[in-house]
């Protein structure tokens, strides 16, 4: 249901457009995270459109506890609540349920697990997860999926893809008959499979080879940035993108910082998210075109520049570095909105660098001269 | 150096015009606080714009403790600091320094207390005032005085209200000097004297005549609203509001809820602040043309009406209770934001409404429909 353009490439790199019933996304994308239906930092939907933002993203697990899948649906969906009219992605719950909800049992039905807000005893399987995100209405669900931990045993990792794989399969079935009914709100939601292995990227190709055979809508590469270095990150991505599909987008979760943006690019990937940005900015470390910066620092108290000379954020076409680093001294909210936005924006606009640099045939050229500015520290 | 042109009258009630550096003043008007050069909740001073508020409001006590009002000079003022190029008023910091800074000594020279951040010692009298809100260069800047506790028998009173006389002729004397160097930002920062006297109307009427002699810019009603009935503020307003200039603004400090102010307004008061509608906001509770709701409420979970129907602001045009509930329950900082615009920006409306009705001809009336809709709730 959803179209995949591959309009040019510059070794594995990728330049894309993925046409939903929401709107065009241009690819590569970072898409900006709100979790609960909102960005954290006080950051509006109104405001995601002023700093370019393609594709919101939200989490299931989060929306299932808190107002509850119900409540959206009745309130017509994610887009009519949050009232954002563009795409958006909604995780399985796969990876909060291995990563945030205590006493975990997974089986072969799914994954019993207790609320990490009140401790209630909660179970999810492929098929709730999926009606979970038909009722939360997102353009694109992601398939449940076990997020596992680093490291894992050969075995152990080859015995979770297996089931993973058998969750897919019921996923798939579930998305179907969803999409099939007349009371659903999204019926033309997509699915995306999520590629699963650990480091071991000889099950990482043999389970992408049997995903693929599913025909789902987008590939993602899960269960990465988990722990492991990104040497060995960058490895899975070059083994497995070259078996995913020419013709649907690639999707890599969680990552994450923009050197690592830029080296998925280089591999083959379209689609990112991490929750870096926001959460960087909430605590005052923002990226600049010379690498990341602390606004707590001494040194900003009289610096009249906006946070990165050049930027066209709302944060530094408005306020100085001084302005905000007083903001975070004196603990108001509006220091960790304005380093928000200005961090997306960053992200949203490397992005739109990423998409210019592959149009005109340079982005070889792009990322050597970004990786030299930035020198680390991004 | 301000201008105040009467435009019209209803009983006692005043449609005017104050002309500044900054620019002109409708009144009556509701002043937006912003303590620390930021409105609490996340809310810029774009946002501000966008929510139709005309004066912003900061602290002489606050920002001299953070980031210190040297700071702010040096960057080049709070309009530059904050981004607003609209009027600012500071007040003098007696208030806080009587409300919240600690292990306080009143001496003839001034007040040596504890800085409420880190119990550092600190002198303020009228010249330390001045010299802060000079460096702050705000377009009105208020007199140092005693914020007199209520109750406080009529002899403290006399004697406080004595020499809250004596330290505004030193204000007065001070803030011309500070007007006249050159090193000075705002070489044409007004000031405004403050009536004191508690509830005592003889002592008020005595002081107002003492202060309206030395020919301020305008004149604050302060001291109010610490205590004592609404009836009795209301009293208090009735008995000092004649003997103020007629060619002068008037300010009723710290006032008060929308109820408050119409009946103020109908009294002849110009000009008002309050932290209340923000803080209310913070807290879930928002103004609508039936009374102050209570967003926490579960009754709004499935509730996609905006806050208050017909309300143009930011959160009214593009979220619903139900959101806006869930993002409180979920502990999202937009939540916060949402109902601060929404009711500073209910204030801004009613005073524009306020005016109109002046300019109409038809306050009275529109005072009467108000609180009969309101019913006491607000
Ligand atoms: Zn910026
Ligand atoms: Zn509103």
């Amino acid at each position: 249901m959803g179209k995949y353009t591959l309009l040019k490439k510059e070794g594995s790199a990728r330049r894309g457009r993925f046409e939903t019933v929401h709107g065009t996304i241009e690819t590569p994308v970072f898409m900006n995270v709100g979790t609960l239906a909102a960005i954290k930092g006080a950051v509006s939907s109104m405001d995601l459109k002023e700093i370019r933002c393609q594709v919101e993203l939200s989490n299931t697990y989060h929306l299932h506890l808190r107002p509850g899948d119900d409540v959206v649906k009745e309130l017509g969906g994610l887009h009519k609540f949050m009232n954002w009219d563009r795409p958006i992605l909604t995780d399985s719950g796969g990876f909060q349920v291995f990563s945030l909800a205590g006493m975990r049992k997974i089986k072969e039905e799914g994954v019993y697990f207790s609320s990490h807000i009140d401790g209630r005893k909660i179970f999810m399987g492929p098929e709730e997860s999926m009606q979970i995100q038909s009722n939360l209405a997102s353009t694109i669900a992601m398939a449940f999926d076990e997020c596992i931990p680093n490291p894992s045993t050969r075995e152990y990792v080859i015995g979770s893809v297996a089931r993973t794989t058998r969750w897919l399969e019921r996923c798939k079935t579930e998305v179907d008959r969803l999409n099939s009914l007349e009371t659903t709100i999204n019926r033309n939601q997509m699915l995306f499979g999520i590629n699963q292995g650990g480091v071991y990227n000889d099950i990482r190709i043999e389970h992408a080879k049997r995903i693929v055979d599913m025909d789902l809508d987008g590939y993602a590469i899960g269960g990465l940035a988990v722990g492991e270095t990104h040497e060995e990150m960058y490895d899975v991505i070059e083994n497995v993108t070259p078996h995913l599909p020419h013709d649907k987008p690639i999707y890599l979760m969680g990552v994450g910082l923009p050197s690592n943006i830029l080296e998925a690019v280089d591999r083959g990937v379209d689609f990112f998210d991490c929750v870096l940005p926001a959460r960087n900015g909430r605590h005052g470390h923002v990226f600049t075109k010379n690498g990341k910066i602390n606004l707590f620092n001494k040194k900003f108290e009289l610096d009249g520049a906006p946070i990165d000379e050049g930027c066209d954020c709302p944060a530094c076409r408005n306020y100085s570095r001084a302005y905000i680093r007083h903001l975070f001294k004196a603990k108001e909210m509006l220091a960790m909105r304005l380093c928000v936005l200005h961090n997306l924006y960053f992200y949203n606009k490397l992005m739109e660098e990423i998409r210019a640099a592959l149009d005109g045939g340079y982005f070889k050229q792009y990322k050597k001269q970004k990786l030299e500015e930035w020198n680390g520290r991004a």
